[in-house]
């Protein structure tokens, strides 16, 4: 599909900075990328918004009265459907209305939302969220990233051929290396999980490199590594604060005497290009990989930056037909 | 008990550098320590390397003729018993002759042979391996990092009354509060292990606060995190990488432009020091806490600096009575 043809849906009160730059940023990545762009939530809020914004998209405004609080349990916000903000935004792709979903709310009920609403795809027994950054090696995929803390083993080995779609369609990587994360390279290494899940996917239609461990989420050779949804999830935002915790440190230190002074100065450019390169705003959204939609969230305090980021993660998942490869990958299973 | 009389046995064959670099560690740390030194192994090669260490300590060589392979089967090196230097260093702690054992060899051998050849202490299920660095708010202890990949709930609760007896006596921390890694801070947040393991922590005498997340291992509140061995490996990896990861980054962009040479070339010692926080030389052993001795694991690649560390780790451990707190702490439980 064209970038023209493609439309997003964009919960415009989702997270800690919305909705003001999340329309901002959503306006912004419309005009940018050229998608038409849907925005969900309370009109009254948003449209002053779109006009402030300046931004010459095309965009739609749907109006949803409620919201979804950051911390409200997933079944209250399920059980209020379409009335809130983030429930339509997933019923327009359940609908046809929209190719793309993106919210930076509440992640469990975003789950929850797009699995009830939207179903998983035929042979996916769960939804994974994913999450990319730049590795040595390139982008590297981790998943699951958060939304099955206790898996079966069958369940990574989907989450390995769903992630492999990923990573071709939408991170560029031609043929994708899956790693399963453990705690050695050696098979007999892991827990009752990995021991379970490693002949399936071994046997599975993928190139499996075997076990990974965690320094490979940052320094080694797998494009797509797989694990609960718990060791993800902790993985994750250990990830995001190892930049926080050395440059808080590289700061602290360039204090200590002139030398060090003068040298922070000169290398701030080259510093924050480092910095940026874990920072959770430059991939913007984790794409829920296994229900019958493009749908991603975004970290709770994005800001525009991320939410253009987002969409241009969603933009290439529709133009690729994520969706699709993922559904013909189940098709060809026994 | 005083440095002086305490004294640590040491695996002199142990790790990818041994024995040169853990025999001039040794030396070097009994020699500024002042602690009595056992190394144990192939006499004939040992008793050349402490001559040329030229250190002035006290240094009594233990011969065991065989050594355990880094990537050999515990099983096999269990067997083997005290013909291994690694075996011989246990056994050493066993047998009253020394009071710490330390070893940079086979990790899972070493924990085999520990727990096999000492036992845990009474009331205690599982010995737990528990790794130190220095977080945002000061040293921070995660245990388990890699005994016990798959645990029990009541276990988790042992790890942290372990914890907060060596993060006492040796890191320093008068009051530490413990928490529990999960993927969220809410009580529910979390998967089957932490769901049951919440409530007997907050009933166990510790100063509980609660779940923390992954980027608390580095930025966050508790002094003792506990977690099974799977996820702590992990986590301790991926921690030990971000340095690498990061500072391997800057060093790439530094060569962006003429600016940021210099900046790098002034910066250079600043960078160091914090690039040295997470090096796991730094830190040198973990503690295998629960057995009936004080035994500490080196890294594989511990060199004569990591070795040092290590000493003083153990050093400090012998001097504060760990052990006892540990009996103490456990005799008092109901």
């Amino acid at each position: 599909m064209n970038a023209k043809d493609a439309r997003i849906a964009i919960d415009a009160m989702g997270g800690d900075l919305a909705p003001d730059e999340v329309v901002t940023g959503a306006c912004c990545a419309a005009a940018q990328l050229g998608f038409s762009l849907i925005l969900v939530g309370d009109e009254k809020r948003i449209e002053p918004l779109i006009a402030a914004s300046k931004a010459s998209a095309s965009v739609r405004v749907v109006h949803a009265p409620e919201e979804v609080a950051m911390h409200e349990a997933p079944a209250g916000a399920v059980r209020r459907g379409s009335a809130t903000s983030m429930g339509r935004t997933v019923e327009l792709v359940r609908d046809g209305e929209a190719d793309a979903a993106f919210s930076a709310g509440n992640s469990g009920a975003f789950l929850a939302i797009s699995t009830i609403r939207l179903r998983t795809l035929p042979g996916i027994a769960r939804a994974a969220f994913a999450t990319a950054w730049p590795a040595r090696k390139g982008p590297m995929l981790l998943l699951d990233s958060g939304a099955n803390v206790d898996c079966k083993p069958e369940w990574l080995v989907q989450f390995a051929i769903m992630g492999c779609a990923y990573a071709r369609g939408v991170l560029n990587v031609a043929a994708p290396k899956v790693g399963l994360l453990s705690v050695g390279e050696e098979e007999e290494k892991g827990n009752a999980l990995t021991a379970a899940a490693f002949p399936l996917l071994r046997a599975a239609p993928i190139d499996f490199i075997g076990n990974v461990e965690g320094r490979d989420l940052l320094l080694g050779d797998a494009d797509v590594i797989v694990c609960d949804g718990f060791v993800g999830n902790v993985a994750l935002k250990l990830v995001e604060a190892s930049s926080e915790y050395l440059f808080d440190n590289v700061r602290a230190r360039s204090k200590d005497n002139a030398r060090a002074r003068i040298g922070a100065l000169l290398m701030r450019p080259a510093l924050r290009k480092v910095k940026a390169m874990l920072d959770y705003r430059e991939y913007g959204g984790a794409p829920l990989l296994g229900v019958r939609g493009i749908c991603l969230i975004g970290h709770g305090r994005a800001d525009s930056f991320a939410v253009v980021s987002a969409c241009r993660a969603a933009l290439a998942a529709v133009s690729h037909d994520v969706l699709g490869s993922i559904a013909r990958a189940f098709a060809a299973q026994p």
